[in-house]
């Protein structure tokens, strides 16, 4: 029989995931007043569930925006131009983080590490050994580096950190990482914590939060950097009266509601288990089949896996000729990585079966794109590591 | 028979505007790759669809946020710190644009209007005028001003602009405005104009669009405000990629995708007919009833009417009671306004059958509350004037 076009779509990119029914279902709702008791209960029902999910008692706030608008929001609310801050860079995100504060005129040490590894906190702590006078204001890094499928140890490195720089701040893009790993926001003292609606928590984008430690809101009334939309002050202002500064997303807002209550039934554990799974799914099936794999096992993300095509075979024929076949979207390589490696997203609302599925796909294409690969023998071990 | 409890929702506020099932089943959508070509295809129609209701060949931008986002996307896109602006102020929105262009270090002339009026272009000609020097960069007005319910003329002042200040950008906040009135971008003279989602367009909020005339992007090469999310040749970069910089809510983008198709099929004469009729509907029978409105005729606005109660009637007890009795979300008071009157917002997807209806309740109610109306007196001129 020749083969079938595609019917259904298998969304493997690190965000937006695939959203769950009863997601989507809670987002089909009327619009209602964004000022009202009705809206302002259930925007401060998200914000609790947020709180649980970021382990903390921090105050958090909800933004109109993507995951960037997140990462400018930690910026310019605890600092001034003019600062030092260290930036721990691991990859894209760590780049665009370090853009975003030089664009505001702080003075930035790029702490970059080599593409595919995790921060060894002793090179944090070596490097900030360096900065005698404790000069830094403020240490930021990746939790989940999404660009390269990389994870750090959040918990190591703010504890070097607090160790070495005890009035520095802890700033966290926890976009792609949080729920897909453990981030106890409080017990390892994380100041300026963010993260977006598209991701672990399977709803479509158009909601970063953030969340603000006590040594953060003093940061912020010394920070003098310009801000008006991203204001935090003043978005607390309204979050008090259980609103946002401008309108919200309310769609979103309704689907991160109901998001809420589907976490909650798993359980953070579960949660971090079904991502850790996921990501010893791929990476073990990707392994037995002979591709390399862009992060080592000790630093590897459980949202996203970055894979290098066999040899002679190009990554980004490997996506359209998946997307076009099979009706599975990868994701490409980013920055300096685009063209030689493809990303599997596996966080979110992705199944295991649906990477078992994804990988026998790529054993049939990476034959048929002039790779010799034994059909079935990285669906074995997918299997077998469910 | 006792008054039973409401059991449906009409809302009446100025944005979010009810959301037509067409745009909310349009929605209910799975996310897909939003780098990839079946996006950049939706986005791109989308595009051309603002570049419809814009009436304008310019440059139009998507951004992940909500209304204020936009504005602050006009000042910090073609603005240095120090530069002379003049701002038509004619509410609430005009004292917000003065805020965010002040928080840049922008060297703001406010040009302050009594609230419930539009701006005069002769008083604009006269302000304009004192600038011997020509010194003013860009002269800001909102199109519709939420707060007041009043609309300024915006082909008449910018041609004042035009005539006096050539150089000058004209920036016009039409996120209230879109739509619900005519706007010709291109032959205006309009050089940025930022619109949202929640509005006329009657999508869910968590979209602004932003457009630049070539005489805007000139300015963009000069200015130094400080800029990453916002700025706009990063985003048309990706624009010309049929992509957003950031992740998009595509939820929003599947939502206008829809909603272009809807507003098309009606026309933009009808539409703007519609908002005009809606606006003779309330303030016909308003008047009939003895209600003093703020804005007068000539400048009212065909997407909200801010209307006092009648003498010894509270305006939030009108707005709680009317929720709690009849299911009708009213619009406060901002600002100074606060208080003493309440709003009717009748543009996006409101009925003029809504409408009549609403002005029933508000007749039962002032009754109830203490006032004397004839019930049935405006509701009859509202029927008249459909």
């Amino acid at each position: 029989m020749a083969e079938r076009k595609p019917i259904k779509q298998y969304l493997m990119i690190p965000g937006p995931t695939p959203i769950p029914t009863r997601i989507l279902a809670a987002m089909n709702h009327e619009m209602i007043g964004h000022r009202g008791p009705g809206f302002s209960k259930i925007l401060g029902e998200v914000i609790d569930g947020l709180k649980w999910a970021y382990q903390t008692k921090n105050d958090i706030m909800v933004y109109p925006c993507s995951g960037t608008g997140g990462m400018e929001t930690a910026v310019v609310n605890v600092l001034s131009a003019g600062d030092k801050t260290l930036h721990v860079n691991i990859g894209n995100f760590g780049d665009r983080w370090i853009k975003i504060a030089k664009t505001y005129g702080v003075d930035v040490t790029d702490l970059k590490i080599e593409r595919g590894k995790a921060c060894d906190p002793k090179v944090l702590e070596a490097e900030l050994a360096k900065d005698k006078n404790k000069e830094f204001k403020a240490v930021f890094m990746q939790q989940n580096e999404t660009s390269t499928g990389v994870i750090n140890d959040v918990k190591a490195l703010a504890e070097v950190v607090h160790k070495s720089h005890p009035d520095a701040l802890v700033v966290v893009d926890a976009v792609s990482g949080l729920l897909a790993a453990d981030l106890k926001t409080d017990d390892w003292g994380l100041d300026v914590v963010c993260s977006g609606s598209q991701k672990a928590f399977m709803v479509p984008p158009g909601i970063a939060a953030v969340s603000m430690s006590a040594k953060a809101w003093k940061a912020y009334e010394k920070s003098t950097l310009p801000k008006h939309y991203w204001d935090i002050k003043n978005q607390k202002k309204f979050a008090d009266k259980g609103q946002t500064y401008t309108t919200p997303p309310e769609s979103i807002v309704f689907g991160m509601h109901e998001a809420i209550k589907i976490i909650k039934e798993e359980g953070l554990e579960n949660i971090f288990k079904r991502h850790e799974n996921n990501k010893d799914i791929v990476r073990n099936a990707m392994k037995a089949i002979g591709c390399k794999l862009l992060a080592d096992d000790e630093c590897a993300s459980p949202a996203v896996t970055a894979i290098f095509p066999p040899d002679g075979v190009d990554a980004e024929k490997v996506r359209s000729e998946i997307r076009n076949r099979f009706g599975v979207e990868l994701a490409p390589g980013q920055g300096d990585l685009k063209g030689k490696l493809f990303r599997i997203g596996h966080l979110g609302y992705v199944d295991k079966l649906e990477l078992v599925a994804t990988i026998g796909a790529l054993e049939l294409l990476f034959n048929q794109l002039g790779a010799k690969v034994e059909i079935g023998k990285g669906v074995k071990v997918a299997l077998e590591t469910i």
